[in-house]
């Protein structure tokens, strides 16, 4: 049977599926007795829902990033759709539900993200730097978790293939640029922005919510790629020294500052370059979720203030007037 | 008769040809006598220079940025060229000097340039912007300006021709980051990076040496640049008042952070994204001139320490080997 | 018929009268059913509301900002008034309702506080600087706009009349300044002093409530009032471009600082005392405003502790004590 | 005799008399012999002194503060007068020498600027505050040091008579804002800016040359400040504490920032306004100096580069023309 | 009988005792009618706790930091207890109760703390030093409020005793870092490090709740503990100046920065020592208050994300296993 | 034939011996003839020493770092010893120099704090963590370079035994401190006080003079402390996951701050106690040195201003007197 989705419960409708637990809490009514109140969602958004009683067994196990079956009619709450549950119950492994349905995913299709990247891979006249990253694209467990991971948990593309999205943007916005101007190590820069992000593998978790692991929030994904990499490199004896050094210093300083976490600053013009082109990638990205997530409705062309910014951010009056918008959700994506 | 340019100059040789004054000072010999010791310059770079005594009458005059004719002897002082000058004056209306022998220059064809600049605005499909931009292509006096102008008194492409290399630069990368990324307002952002520097004209005067305008020092590159375009939209009543707020707020924010210079930060997607490519050309120009001017001759794979970055930079190991280097010097054009 | 404020509101009253509504929000009564929460208020101060039922068609159209008439009676809330409103709807054009019962307004009187600048404007000895000011007070529009406006959104004079009153407190100090420093050129000190803050006539819009224009968020208050001043000197063409100058100067400079939005540092002295009486006046308004609208009910001579500041106000024993205050409300003012 | 002062030395001239000893150093001749090379001083400006040979005894013992007695004669080197010495001997106690004749000296009065503060304290209505300070200006040992002191060692008010002229200043300053804000405490602002820097008394010495003395740098003039108000409390055993309190928080206080070394933020409006009006006073009169000493020759409507404003400093059109200048050297004083 | 605490109150318990009103609002019930939140604690935690109605009369007087007498059922609200208050009063003089009873108290003795510093005391070799804290140790009054302060209102060592304890602990440092190396003034870092805090006896007041007195927030622990000991000094006109500066200059600058609240920053070897020592204590206590009371409760080998500190903190595998634990809570202590 | 050490050079004597060239550069008399000036060195201190002719052949090869044998005279210049050297030669590999006799060194014995190191070792009761460590004390080639590595290239420790000199007394501080405080993993903190400078053997090179590898400027010595560890766990497939990143994450945060080069902030109590401890250490060990070169001769109890810290130093009376100084120099050492 086809899954339900967030995007099109309508009121008055009877639902019975499966959800991601995005927020639990208890609070109390008047009278003292407690109710149990959700977000649930799925990649296609998500809606309030609230369980007056019958709660208390289903509660005391439930976790933020759970999957659950619920039973709920769509009611409405102020003019919006919520979904007042009557049953709930934890999925199990037999109820086979797709980790896909519920978490938001790049518009972008991440085999055709990790395509681009291995056709770059091929471009690499560096006999070393191609050996290195074809390894990579030959082990099917790094492309398939490569292909998965979000590239942050919050910020800047923080969905599934938003890692694979963003670095495919990169490699391909670099190779531009180093046709752009002289004097650019077309290889290093390339091969560096291939491998820039990778720590991200070790540093999230994202199966159920997106969340750091203990060896991510200890070591950081700036250490943790330059580890994986120098791991990768004993397969390789002859790999040049100064290649090496090059590669890590790369991976080492994409965030530009000391104070933005990068142990060392850039020092090299690949390393430079990839900064700038890294960060702004980011930026883009985020101001896009900015935009579709904090429209102001008592002023569409601009959010609301974005405290994280310091600014509200205008969108144009295209925008105010429902017209072209600036970046389609996520999810829409068929 | 052609000129002999610095960069020709040899041990042995007499000189008798026009130089720019770089710097200038009176220096005492040890027996109480003064002397002039002077950097004399050209486009193709500069040669510290002595003139032991008869200077009195010429040195009261001269100032940095002059254009003088020497008479020397091409000496050389701890293995390294010096010119010892026995006559001097100021360069006389009539001795015809052309300004262009003496500044460094950019490699760029500032003509060429422009000539892209043109293509572009002919590019825009916004009739209001696309007006404002050709009105100032068909400015004769605008045009050798602008083609005249370096970019910066010192930092990046402070050199003849600069203004015009860097515009053309950052629009073309602009051109394919408005293909790159979807919900981009292509003409805004291209015309915005056509005029962002506009002001660069009103702050600087290159005449003998670049030099910062009073009006440059009290109001600032970005601040005349709006209230230069501002002049221009008068004659086009029917600019729509939310393109001109668009465009004014690219001029305004396009140094990125308040502490910058700025007076507003980015709000617009256009503006975010001028913000970082100008910051990246105009930062590869940087490390460019830097690797060009601060080898380290004891260790030729680095730059010395370069204060305003609190680094060295890295050439990487072809440079070390007298490889291809990665920027030729502007002057070497020929 | 007389209107009733908000600040003579009794207990057991009943109310038939119009009112701002400066907050607004659906909130769910325990049982499911919604309510109108409000926050309801005029010059003289602000009210919380709550309608129980009856109010979902007027609710959907009422934005913060708007004027309302409503029919309530004054109960108490935990003992202290609550509007219980029965009736609610939109003030219409025939009300013909006076905006100026509805928005906190300056105890100074806008009309002599224009006076005292246009008093200041006949003191100037130098004839451009004096023909640009009177042109100003002579336009019934502008002279109008700018007794109406306030200096802020929040943070300091954010009510009506607040930035002629602001603007007369500089130039008062202003006068006085010029005269304890020797070597302060008077007449440009006034004069900037004057128009230092003219363009959050742009930045701003007080009708109903007090907000940032498109404009005001796109390019600030700081450029505005400089394109706005170039803009008035197209009539003079004799203005002596040093002047024109040093007076854009001084007003892209009153900030003080980058970090603080100016685009320009202050370097000259008149520069440079704007930029600190500016700065003070705006303080002593701020801690006044902090000091009426925070003092501690449990320890009264402090404010409670103020995020902006990082720090508790002092208010001294006299206030602990009720006696005479340090700041009178604005509202207060007959 | 009367004293032969720098201001008045001429070329030709022979001089025997005594001079502050600005800066020493030995230097070599290229022979290997070393030379004495100096700068001298006294209250109306320096030049640079050099001595041949015979100042091996003389030369070891001398110090920079040192008043010394020279037989010289004034030659010129490089178009500016250098004093060729032949003789020096340090000052003895018997010579009688003037400290005064030595040191720059505020153009103001001290004992017009201690009259003024006496009288403003006969105005000061609190009965407290007043015996305070009277019984400080009864205080003959107090009234000559307040009176000598300079302001700071460098920055602003650096001479003799600084800390009168500075003090005196703020507190002319200060009864203005008294009037001019409402809910001043008037008595408190006034003694605060009258004591506020009386720490410089015991952080400076200004015998010879201005020094920090070892308690300056160990506790700072804040801090001592404190103190010594602190020590003439204990004669006031009926000072009211709250009163204390508030003298003591205004002291601390007064630099306005943790990082401009107070130890609290200002959480009164007096000190929040004495700290701008100091700050004020003391920018006002470090723009004066800086721009006495560093207008650029080359560019007479600017000083050279400050770099500790990061900024070149305007002048104006007159002060190029040689007009009236904005601030009179203060040696000038007759 | 014996007192009632906090972490033994038990679901279904009738309880009639005194606790400490930590925290006091009046909320709303649905129906219109007010009830009375407080939160109720001892030296061993605390509880929500309700009174639905008849709280009228005393919730008018009480105050945050008040001891109340109660009269409650012990229920739960969400699986945890809360009082269900049926009468309250407040504390009267007669009930004589405990103050230590109410509030959290360091696990360590403070006599033993105090005796710890009374022997450091006495190891001291210099005679003015030792006198001076043996002055201290004399003075019952004194030893009483040193004993029982706390070390801060929040942060670090916020408990009865904990300023002892926090002295007695770097104190111990001290003398192991005087001898670990060499040229350290023994006497002066270690009486440095017992007056160290002192200021916090006249900067905070902790009957009832901690909170900072009206002279803490004017003038600060810093320059109060100067203030202290410059009094103390007073009854040894033989101490030598230079030690008295070099004690008040350790005093001054402990906090190591300017930003931090230190009006100077360490020049002496033993200040720095001292401040990077006190750092350390307050930090190591701040980490395991942390840790005792923001363990995550869905990933037990962190904390919750704290704020303050900017990260999660790591608490390690044998804490998520329930194993030792890095720090027993205070009030645990017998 | 024993070494001439610089300490004992006396006027008039004759040398030939072998020196290390910390400076070298050629001047020009005022004849116009260049000549070689240098500062020669060994371990016990430098001098300037001057070459007037026949230096050609020689200076052209001669670089910082190097030893050169000289044949010079001990002269005076300015009433302190100078070398006047006739002969000038590079040293070569059959000279056996004794790189030991010309660089700085520790005065504590290398091979004594190798022993401390390897005693805290066998003080670990985890058998992971001592079993990694072991293997390291147990490669010869390893301790041979941490005993002769400087820990850092300027700064602190910056000499010859300075990584063990500061790597003993981090670790015995850190003995102490697990012992102070519970809940310590002692084991955790003394091995990463050990491993936590190992990256400094990669970062920096020290024979001839001190200076960073390109590896060191690429990669820094965090990351390449990180890698080594890395790699000798590999030896190790059952070190426990847990205790590898928690080792890792104390040495990749030692530095405390990101701004001062950590990529991770310290989320341990081990890793906050190593950081404060370890930053205590060098600035300790940094204080001394500055003590020591930079001694204001003019007020004894004083360093001159020191950039690096914006102060001056405040060495204390005994110094000012000539007592017991704070500071040995380490070449002092028999």
């Amino acid at each position: 049977m086809a899954k339900t989705f967030i995007a099109d419960c309508k009121e008055g409708q009877a639902v019975t599926d499966f959800f991601l637990v995005r927020a639990r809490e208890i609070r109390r009514r008047r009278n003292g007795e407690p109710f149990l109140s959700l977000v649930l969602g799925d990649r296609t958004g998500e809606l309030p829902a609230v369980m007056w009683e019958g709660f208390e067994g289903a509660a005391a196990a439930l976790r933020e990033g759970d999957i659950v079956k619920v039973q709920a009619a769509v009611g409405t709450f102020q003019g919006e759709p919520q979904l007042q549950v009557q049953r709930i119950r934890a999925a199990a492994a037999e109820d086979g539900v797709d980790l896909e349905d519920f978490l938001p995913r790049s518009p972008r299709d991440p085999a055709e993200a990790v395509g681009a990247l291995t056709a770059a891979t091929g471009r690499l006249a560096d006999p070393h730097l191609r050996a290195l990253l074809e390894d990579l694209w030959a082990d099917a467990a790094f492309v398939r978790a490569f292909g998965d991971a979000p590239a942050a948990r919050t910020l800047h593309h923080a969905y599934l293939g938003g890692l694979a999205e963003h670095t495919a943007s990169v490699v391909a916005l670099c190779e531009t640029i180093a046709g752009h101007y002289p004097g650019v190590d077309r290889d290093l820069l390339v091969a560096s922005a291939i491998l820039h992000d990778v720590g991200k593998l070790q540093e999230l978790q994202w199966h159920g919510a997106f969340e750091y692991t203990d060896g991510g929030r200890l070591l950081g994904h700036i250490v943790q790629g330059a580890l994986f990499v120098e791991e990768r490199l004993k397969k390789y004896p002859d790999f040049p020294p100064t290649r090496r050094d090059q590669l890590l210093h790369i991976i080492l300083c994409h965030h530009g500052e000391l104070e933005w976490g990068s142990p060392v600053t850039p020092k090299t013009l690949e390393g430079l370059i990839l900064h700038h082109v890294e960060n702004l990638d980011g930026k883009v990205n985020q101001f896009r979720a900015f935009a579709r997530e904090h429209r102001d409705p008592g002023r569409p062309a601009w959010t609301t203030y974005i405290r994280a910014l310091e600014r509200h951010l205008y969108l144009g009056p295209a925008e105010a007037e429902g017209g072209a918008g600036p970046a389609p959700p996520p999810a829409a994506d068929p």
